[in-house]
């Protein structure tokens, strides 16, 4: 009974998902889906991605949040368009959230709009929202058994950020194991060992991600 | 749309929750949900109380995963009755399934059942699975605005855990700002700082929670 439910909201979703992706094509505006669990680092590696890219492109940021707007506060401190999104307890975003929120930003003016989805490895991956990117972050104190646990949000993904890396030698936690996983599943994903707290990694991740921006902007 | 359909599964969700109350009383075994995101140590605050009280109580395990068994493998090496419980995708346990679950296991040779709930901060919250007692698990490295972040799951926990308390020293983490969140929605939470790693503070949690079992099994 509860699958068939999941279907019905998904077909609807999709449509969303593909009215988005023809509008952000003539806009030429990137949208990147940042997924994780609560506290992997979503909100650290945007403003990271803030601060590193800038200067190079025209950023703006959708915050998803269950209630509160601390990210986006965050963010609005540091002079990006910000919108937050609350969704009033439900476990994801859904495209419909993004249609609405859409025009409220100058997409003319626009490069590339980072949605930070709510804080959880399961159910963000089962909605597109129209992304041309999905980015998913596993910190290091979640543990090295993430993806086989959790296999679609890794398996859907175009890059995996293992972030918190400076905190390898205080956890048991087995890098070989968290990519060999993921690539067993997703072999094109691109992983990225990164620190938000002391900026190691963020360089390769920050070109990789500069060259997927100007790919659809440039389209 | 979508709330009307997460408000049918949930009216259907708590009659299938209250008959378990009535089973569970009858039989006289306590049902315990243990909730809380991927990684903040679920699996390792069940072994740790199957280590601390298994002498006192006759216990059994429930592991709720999207994929795989590999917690329910760790709690079968420890002797203890335990059955997986696979969501194929699903980001909560609902009622139903431990409905279907509780005939496996001998409830007469059972005082207390623990649920290890899928790893997710927002949705098992809102499914009632027929529990006595719900435990919510937070830990340092996730940061300390969780509490203000996701409230329902603070919000409707009878214990908080804050674990990986042993790592303090490396994350800025403000306990006093966790505790005072949770006392702000839910004046009767019990707080217990633990490290399942070094066993630090498992003794306060574990007592605590062997005089709840008490309550329910000698009712």
């Amino acid at each position: 009974m509860e699958i068939k439910v999941v279907k019905q909201i998904l077909a609807w979703n999709e449509d969303v998902s593909e009215k988005l992706h023809r509008i952000t094509a003539e806009k030429k505006v990137a949208i990147v889906n940042v997924m994780g669990s609560p506290g992997a680092g979503k909100t650290s590696l945007i403003k990271a991605v803030i601060n590193g890219l800038r200067d190079s492109f025209r950023i703006g940021v959708i915050e998803g949040d269950i209630a509160g707007q601390i990210d986006a506060e965050a963010i609005d401190s540091m002079g990006i368009p910000v919108v937050q999104l609350q969704t009033d307890g439900a476990c994801h975003i859904e495209a419909m959230s993004i249609e609405n929120i859409l025009p409220g930003f100058d997409l003319d003016a626009l490069d590339v709009l980072f949605v930070e989805n709510i804080g959880n490895l399961v159910c963000p991956a089962e909605f597109n929202i129209g992304e041309d990117l999905r980015v998913a972050i596993l910190s290091v104190p979640e543990g090295d058994d993430k993806v086989a646990k959790y296999p679609l949000m890794f398996a859907t993904t175009d890059a995996l950020v293992i972030n918190k890396y400076d905190m390898m030698q205080y956890f048991e936690f087995d890098d070989e194991r968290v990519c060999s996983d993921t690539y067993d599943i997703n072999p094109k994903a691109r992983i990225f060992k990164v620190s938000t707290r002391t900026h190691e990694g963020e360089g390769a991740f920050l070109e990789w991600l500069s060259s997927k921006i100007e790919e659809k902007i440039r389209a």
